[in-house]
């Protein structure tokens, strides 16, 4: 397919079906829940198709999200294009999981195409894992997970994108990664020149790749036993993820500022976080060896 | 005593002794727990009293943090003010305490005393209220006390005060108050030509009146029964507190940003906190009551 046939439409109507299909996977993993659906349009343009799954039987909260808006550039992208006024197009994916099991990690996905005029079109995207207890062997599954599809691409994507990953998932009043990171990219394309079929592709597979992943890190330790002490462990953990969304989240922001729906942008939050004063858990204690992972530069892969 | 002996020095250690008084007597009120206290240092220059009190009888969570910082003004400040390079100094006493009982309410309090260089001064701070079941008669007794310190200093105080904390206590992106409001005020004096003494004073009655109002509040309330639908409640509010003071509280991204003691800052966060996708209380319920309440321009002086 020439790459001037990737349109607009074509683009959202392919992540819709990735919504459909994530949406499966994960009710079947889960094994009891179903998707609720919220179809919601934007009144200046556009709209989206809101899923969000609750008290499932291995997940406590997840959320897959389509949207594509269109409308005026807002102010804040006019500036930081350096443009005046235009009109801009944007369709995506967002996934967050919160699983109920405090050994099983949270997860993020985002997909997502933009397009400024008629003359500047980029995608972004990203996969982050957040554990509450890391599991070296789980994080470097998912670590290598991400460079396969990365590599097949382009040599340069998972080394880049994985340290784009690190400094983008970050706390900086905590010093501390949200978790044990992944892949983060924006504006490819954004230069010119690019062949937008691989990129849609490269996104696609990203997609893809999604489902098959986490369901078997979901597998693996959604039968864990726990007790209260690793449940708070997890609500601690979960604090840190509603710190970084709220505080620090680029997405979230602008979703928010800009009018976005906001019950769709939060269902990012934790179905359950806390907050101690002055949390140090016991040198050598599973809390403690996993906290000390939450660090950029990692090298996942051996 | 003179104007010009209401120096630096002495406001701080007027604030400290407040610090002390509220320990005191919260302390007496929970009947449990005590306050824990870390002395710390701000590299440059100045430092605080964190004090923090977790797991009492009616108390979950409560901070009640003194500081005095100085140093170089920071580049926000700069623009704010159109200043070159230049020195500041802030001290204050910051309050959060959120109780057990879902039916007694999290109240924060924030006095504060700013210099820039040594020709601009003022005092800021503000109290509010944020309970997760309104009930009309503390909401009303909570504002005649505010009217009522206000009203001894200047009749303007009260209507002015009330209605900036609408307006600064209030989350947009959810067309809602984080609670039944109070009063907030901020750069009191920098007009010039006001009678600092009497400002003083004013900030400093307000402190005062806190610990015997909150205990009466919190003594009505503690031992009401409640199950796990109140509790609920009570942790889906504290979500939206947490929203606040993550994504929109000035002071809390102030403080974080320009590296403040990150958990003397985050000691505001509640305990617990849930969300839940597009939570609707039915209506009529006290929780659809009570969130009824949570606009702008209620006027709680009959």
């Amino acid at each position: 397919m020439p790459t001037s046939r990737i349109i607009k439409p074509y683009i959202a109507e392919r992540f819709r079906s990735l919504q459909d299909q994530i949406c499966r996977e994960i009710e079947l993993e889960d094994g009891r829940a179903v998707f609720r659906e919220d179809l919601w349009e934007r009144p200046d343009g556009g709209g989206g198709r809101t899923r969000v799954l609750e008290n499932g039987l291995a997940l406590g909260k997840a959320g897959v999200n389509f949207s594509e808006v269109h409308g005026e550039l807002p102010e804040s992208l006019r500036r930081q294009f350096q443009r005046g006024e235009g009109r801009f197009f944007a369709t995506g994916v967002s996934i967050v999981m919160h699983p109920l099991n405090p050994f099983a990690p949270t997860i993020h996905m985002n997909v997502r195409y933009f397009e400024v005029d008629d003359n500047l079109w980029w995608f972004g995207g990203g996969i982050d894992l957040s554990p509450a207890y890391v599991f070296e062997d789980d994080a470097r599954h998912f670590h290598r997970e991400l460079k396969r599809v990365c590599d097949s691409h382009h040599p340069d994507y998972y080394p880049k994108f994985k340290t784009w990953a690190d400094d983008y998932f970050f706390l900086p009043f905590r010093n501390e990664t949200r978790g044990i990171g992944g892949i983060f990219f924006d504006y490819l394309g954004s230069t010119g020149g690019e062949d937008k079929n691989a990129l849609f592709q490269f996104v696609i597979e990203l997609g893809e790749l999604f489902s098959p992943l986490y369901r078997s890190l979901l597998q693996k330790r959604k039968n864990n036993d726990y007790g209260e002490e690793q449940l708070q462990w997890q609500r601690l953990r979960r604090g840190r993820y509603a710190e970084f969304n709220l505080a620090i989240d680029r997405g979230t922001k602008f979703g928010l500022e800009t009018g976005g729906r906001t019950e769709s942008i939060l269902m990012s939050l934790p179905p359950l976080a806390a907050w101690s004063y002055m949390v140090e858990p016991a040198p050598g204690s599973p809390e403690a060896i996993s906290q000390g992972w939450l660090r950029k530069e990692v090298n996942w892969i051996q």
